[in-house]
């Protein structure tokens, strides 16, 4: 597995936390839970998990073919109020219910409206056969922890294609004065010509004639933002950071196309013990003046994101003896140097 | 069952059609799979469906403390391309993941994003139990058909509750010179003392001294408003519409409380052949300026929608023992000649 | 001048404030300017004035057919940094650069994006004319003041026409436990036969056979809504109340016609200091789980302005010798005696 | 002048139209009227004509610290129903109602709701003089013409600064199959240090060292976008297709600063004779499903049209003796040649 930085790519002006991960930001937790299975099943379940709930978030559509459920509530109460869980497009469903049979006997509230995405892995993976089980959100929900986070074919990112290359997840964080923004995306998005790194049209450069294309229609595909901040932003902040991400996905090649879901988050933990439902609460709010430094922060590390799910993954052959190239580490440094990178 | 008209009961200055139901819109068909088990189970799936799909369509959140999976691609692309399902709160994974089963099986679009509301009955039902299963959609759906829908403890209503009274499915219908609208609600919200019905204070009058109210925290719940029209609307017309069931909403005593998750729906069947992927394609548009009596015709009939559903439902013993009552029809006729009606 | 509390009208279950005025909420001033001239000048400038600047604050729109300057940024950084200015369609320019000046003056930020509303008054007013200028709303901002608002044929409200009747300026406020919900409209929107006051149908009962209706398309014309609450709320929770105020207009009639601008904004008084630019900021926030009874102080409120506005307003005659009749209050009376009211 | 293409830049897959620019979009027209007078006027208006009003159009914000009036009406009716008029920020009253005064001397609708935008040229410009007036607006729509449109320091973008370096009008367009996308900015906005162009990271290479930066507050200013498209879009649609600008804006290295309005708009001219308001009109729409070579030419268009700003203003001095500096084609091409391009 090779990330980014480690090939020497320094994806705009700010520094990445010590992990350069979404866990950089204080007491946020990733699992993945992978489904490998014969020649067929190539799919998973992944959960970002803030360190309390409820937490103040935003969200944002930059395309709008894919769901993550609610978002409805989200935005009417400014709070994530559940788990994030990341699956494939035909398995929400089941999914979601996990989530609310969780928060049913962590003995929350009476109704749960859990936030899932999902992507489509149809490709790769036996979509039809719904493989995702409950059981799958509680071993990814079990295997969630801090430090760094496995990117790449890996848990809901596993049979994903991202620019026409092997996808799936990825992450990466941004310092931005006294806060951190992580990000984490689960990439299944964008064509393969249209894929800039930092700049560098790699998408051209490394075209299927050096570096086979899958056979499906380009463009297709989808990719989910989760962004976590330890600055205490209010929820509209929070939705004005996840509307950065649609930037970062913008400057990789990404254009929302029409057969993409193409949806962003972001929560913040910098208020905490928001649940009580008495009283006035005080909370923190950093003022709009000073959120530039989280906007970039967020842009930057979506594009990096992106880059590090197309690293990390591997070839990977799956349903029907189809074959999904990963993106090579070596022709990658090749066109970045041609292009006065690196 | 009784219904509002029968009672004399003349909601606006519209009239409505033959059947004052969703289904006075051509080719619209309800369907609903009651589970009514033991002394625990008031639950079920109620669906609504377009005679043909994809269709033209907008939503509108009152408050939004619920789910409509597929909202962000009917935003996005302006259409509803899945049957609407209903059911309760924690069931909404299941009939999702049924529908996208469902549209495999009809041989559609590779990923699917289907539209499943919901609002909660755990109250009556045992809803942690997690009794709708697959089938059950699967049956709403083989049940679906046009003429007259049944309403109240019926579906996806069964174990609803409304202004503190048993609640459920309601329906009704304007016409709007040419047009026709038709609305469904799954009523479950509101608070006894804001009742209202054709302005009468009936809430106030019919306090829990007359008839027991339920021990639940008021104005809990939520409501879904599925609204058809032929009147051939584009998208941003089929949102005008959906907003203006909040009005309705309104009229009725409803406040689209916190705890509520009030989400309309609007689709038109007036342009038909919507799925072609090439070329122009020719559609017909409303002016603007002839939308004014689909607007009353939408307020009208969210309005009486709700009041069918309080005067269809009936006494409901569920869950623990607990009984939630009917809206008497007698109490009602009553209070309405007091206040100069009837 | 009479209103609806005096004539034994009590709409909703809330009690109002002290002066039943926007003015109930602390600091909260309003100033008018009418232009009265001749025979053809029936117009003016009202502004709306918190204790502080920025203060948080959101808007909604039930119906766009008007304009309500500076809502992106509103809506974006979650503040009103402007006093509120009403108007005439046509004087929107004039009062929204007047604003910028006088911000100017204030030695505030460098750049200006005042909140500027406006309402068609050409039916009684020459407002091609363009009458107002920059002195107008200099006069108003000079004259806004706390304490018992003016009400009716004022300021912005002078040419102005409600469901068929002389229409203007309203107010009313209601108590919500420890907070306080002001509003205050500028009235001019609405078909004379949708009009019901407490649910009594008014409009069918005095149609323009018992009191003269003008001539004007039906449904044309505008509201204006603006909220104040002390209670402190965050950004997206004055959002929510801007959009019950769209309910206090339907249960009045009102349907957000095609030709009407309804628009909304709310603002909070409940924190202060937020204009510092540095640092982290405490605020204070209303939980979501106590905000039922600011959603029934704006409905109430905002039911209540409108019919303040008409029982308020005087016959006016004006441009081309037009004449606008008062809803006469002892017609109102009868009526909703009749109704079982009073 | 210098264009883009004129120095070998290709930005994106797809290729310009014949003028390069949004007068490529048959019918539509662009008029500047600048002001520079003595040593502090630098300002002026510039509108963009659609070959017909109203016609469908659909907007959105990157980040909402600007003006761009008539949006409510905009959204809610999917139509623009004026010429957009571009100016200063403390110019956009005057502008408005001068707007207002044209379209009343058209003998359109009774009420008018005119799209005006702004950014702030206060650093160069006399703002506070005030020195747009009427007849700026109208002389404006009198030069309005097909043809090439003049770039640069020419009508409302004669005082803009973009990225560190002197900013103003620029455009560009794209062939999308059939149709033509085609986009007019007025480039106010940026940091120096972020700019990049077709992925060349010029605001670092080209820091103040090299080519000396103003002493303002970097990142504020703001940009706004007209795009225009022959395409038969629906207003969903358009607000598509303005949503896609954003991904140009930050493919250049725009963010949608904190102080910065970023706002966009696109018209569709593929159907016409919108106007009628009796009977259901035929209109034509292009599927869903071939809308991203719309989307991609929108992208390209936008970044384009920035670079092509930067390229045709040049070298000022304005207000106070300060000098704002051109980006120098030269320092650009010899950067663009280190990295790999022309």
């Amino acid at each position: 597995m090779t990330r980014a930085r480690e090939l020497g790519i320094r994806i705009g002006e700010l520094e990445p936390g010590p992990l350069d991960a979404i866990t950089d930001v204080g007491g946020v937790r990733v699992g993945h839970e992978t489904l490998w299975e014969g020649d067929e099943v190539r799919t998973g379940v992944t959960v970002v998990v803030p360190p309390e709930l409820p937490c103040f978030a935003g969200a944002d559509r930059l395309n709008g073919n894919g769901e993550l459920t609610g978002l409805e509530w989200l935005r009417e109460s400014g709070l994530l109020t559940s788990q994030i869980g990341l699956t494939n497009t035909y398995s929400v469903g089941v999914v979601h219910d996990a989530i609310v049979a969780v928060r049913v006997r962590e003995g929350t509230d009476l109704w749960h409206l859990p936030v899932v995405g999902e992507t489509y892995d149809g490709f790769l993976n036996d979509i039809q056969g719904m493989h995702v089980r409950a059981e799958h959100l509680e071993a990814a929900l079990a295997a969630a922890a801090d430090g760094p986070v496995e990117e790449g074919c890996v848990g809901s990112g596993t049979g994903m294609i991202c620019h026409g290359f092997k996808g799936g997840i990825g992450t990466a964080s941004r310092r931005a004065g006294d806060w951190t923004v992580g990000v984490l995306v689960q990439a299944n998005h964008g064509r393969r010509s249209r894929l800039t790194i930092d700049g560098v049209p790699l998408g051209r450069e490394l075209g299927p004639e050096r570096i086979p294309a899958p056979g499906i229609p380009e463009g297709a595909g989808s990719i989910i933002v989760a962004a976590a901040t330890d600055a205490p932003l209010l929820p509209h902040q929070c939705e004005r950071l996840a509307r950065r991400a649609a930037l970062g996905i913008g400057r990789t090649g990404g254009a929302g196309e029409n057969s993409s879901g193409d949806l962003a988050l972001c929560f913040s933990t910098g208020n905490r013990a928001l649940g009580a439902a008495e009283g006035v609460v005080g909370v923190s709010m950093l003022p709009n003046e000073a959120i530039d430094p989280l906007f970039y922060a967020t842009i930057e590390a979506t594009e990096e994101a992106i880059v590090n799910a197309l690293l990390a993954a591997e070839t990977t052959t799956g349903r029907a003896g189809r074959v999904v190239h990963r993106l090579d580490p070596d022709a990658l440094v090749e066109v970045m140097r041609r292009y006065g990178r690196l």
